[in-house]
């Protein structure tokens, strides 16, 4: 049992949108953006169980339970384990929607715990808020577990997720001039369909080409090789599969890649595309030619330009107490 | 067309052993032993097409006719590339079995490129020198290309095989205080048959799995993170089904880690058996209590321990003419 630093009022946080896969590691890789991202914020209240006050932003798209929401669960995981009573509300801005393979739920999740674990006398490291960061993504998969979002927008950085029973998340050095083009072609595509429509069932062959590639990656990445970085990026098992339902996926990524990016493929389960660069110019022009094959098509899309956010979840703001006495008194 | 350097009589070259597949990288990581290994003499001679003049060691178990053989198809192939005439005698110094699952025929067609690249007036680097002793490994596999052993093998250390359509090899990055026990029961096991166990089709769910320890493996090699590595010497796919046609295996694999391996498992095809390990200390303990269980079944085996190969094959001595009319002259 821990205990509550009790001059804390309110907690902001935020976590970041992160892409998982990326071409050879499906529901292994992962990479944390500077944007979008969610916002979380946990105030202390004099009484009553946890609620959600208000979410700003793709409002009527999540639910306002508790138990239902994933930063509601993410927060009443770690409360409850802490074995701290449950005076909380919260409050919840969405920056980007859901279902865009951007792994949005993950961010609110990992936001919301952030907040909370920030009223502890001793708050925990990053590290330790995964598993209930972990609780929140659940709801979402429907109780499978997937750590790459999670992971990879709470610490920041690329990650790659070794375990998830038990969690075993490796940190992996990049290029520091790595940048990140997202465009999220406004399609729906709910993310349990797009798991559905996965074989269960691959070749020993192409898992080991994919096997190959994930281990050239890996080793691009810490090496700071770009060139290997490029060529590892191939995606045999899952791309052919979930490239088919995305209207102008292959236009896309074509663009993306006649444009310089490194690679580019199916951001989480899609629909969103992103493509990796060598630099913030490189993935502004992949970007534009990407999004341009969306306009011909006449499907609206957002584009997100960003360096890969090693920073991860933060804490924005904190208001304590005394703050409020002190403004009572200004008034 | 390159031209050849007449005044060289005979180079005799060495290639070592090789660990493949590693646990979690089937078929796309191997590193090298400092032994055993073989070694190859290419001779030079006044006329008449290439010949394997004499095979030491495991003579009856090898073809001896040039096309046959793994170092005369390597050697030959390089030949005709680069428009040699044929006149070589070719002698080959078996230093260790075939079918051990230590990448024997590898290392057999890796000595004999290096060293008939030598009579080259200007030799190509190693890595030019891979597509030849592919060819060779060809003979063994029945027409299939596996690059990890003869990779591994020619340029030493610890390698990850991207793609071998075309051959693509990453070398990686290692903690250089790694040691290898390598225990060869006495068992024959024939590769093809190996082969032909494994499951074609295999669950996109192990695969997850498999994928995930590689790409930990690789970050824990490159960082030199032993427990990362030690977390990640898992296979969930090939070693279930391999292991049980190896009679000791899991016992033996159980006294390794037992004995402070960070993971054991087997070597290529089979049936040897490694133990990755932290220091020749530790390799040395693992592969003692390894042995015992060999004997224990009345199983006679060899234990091999050694560091990782940093350098891989080598030159070890080359003859020039004028050496041998100086020696006339001094009779």
């Amino acid at each position: 049992m821990r205990s509550l630093n009790e001059h804390i009022r309110e907690v902001r946080a935020f976590a970041p949108a992160s892409v998982t896969n990326v071409s050879c590691g499906f529901d292994v890789l992962g990479f944390a953006l500077n944007r979008p991202g969610d916002e979380v914020v946990v105030r202390r209240k004099k009484q009553g169980p946890m609620c959600i006050s208000r979410v700003v932003g793709d409002a009527n798209s999540i639910p306002t339970e508790v138990e239902r929401n994933t930063s509601g669960a993410a927060i009443l995981a770690f409360v409850k384990t802490m074995g701290l009573d449950d005076h909380f509300e919260i409050e919840i801005h969405k920056k980007m929607a859901i279902g865009t393979g951007l792994g949005s739920s993950a961010a609110s999740a990992v936001a919301g715990v952030l907040a909370v674990n920030q009223f502890l006398e001793r708050p925990l490291s990053k590290s330790e808020l995964l598993p209930f960061a972990l609780e929140g993504e659940k709801i979402t998969s429907g109780g499978d577990v997937h750590a790459d979002n999670v992971a990879a927008a709470l610490l920041g950085g690329f990650i790659a997720v070794r375990s998830v029973q038990p969690v075993d998340i490796i940190p992996l050095h990049y290029p520091s001039q790595l940048a990140c083009t997202v465009v999220h072609p406004h399609i729906e595509l709910p993310t349990a369909e797009m798991r559905r429509i996965l074989r269960e069932q691959i070749s020993l062959h192409d898992a080991v080409r994919q096997w190959g590639n994930i281990a050239a990656f890996v080793a691009g990445l810490q090496n700071e090789d770009l060139e290997v970085m490029r060529r590892s990026l191939n995606d045999v098992i899952i791309e052919p599969v979930r490239g088919k339902v995305i209207p102008g996926y292959e236009q896309a990524k074509e663009a993306a890649l006649k444009n310089g990016a490194l690679g580019s493929g199916i951001s989480g389960s899609g629909p969103s595309i992103f493509a990796l660069c060598d630099s913030q110019e490189v993935a502004q022009q992949a970007g534009q030619a990407m999004q341009r094959v969306f306009d011909e098509l006449q499907i609206q899309s957002d584009v997100y330009v960003s360096q890969v956010n090693a920073r991860g979840a933060e804490i924005l703001e904190v208001k304590r107490k005394d703050e409020r006495l002190k403004m009572k008194d200004e008034r």
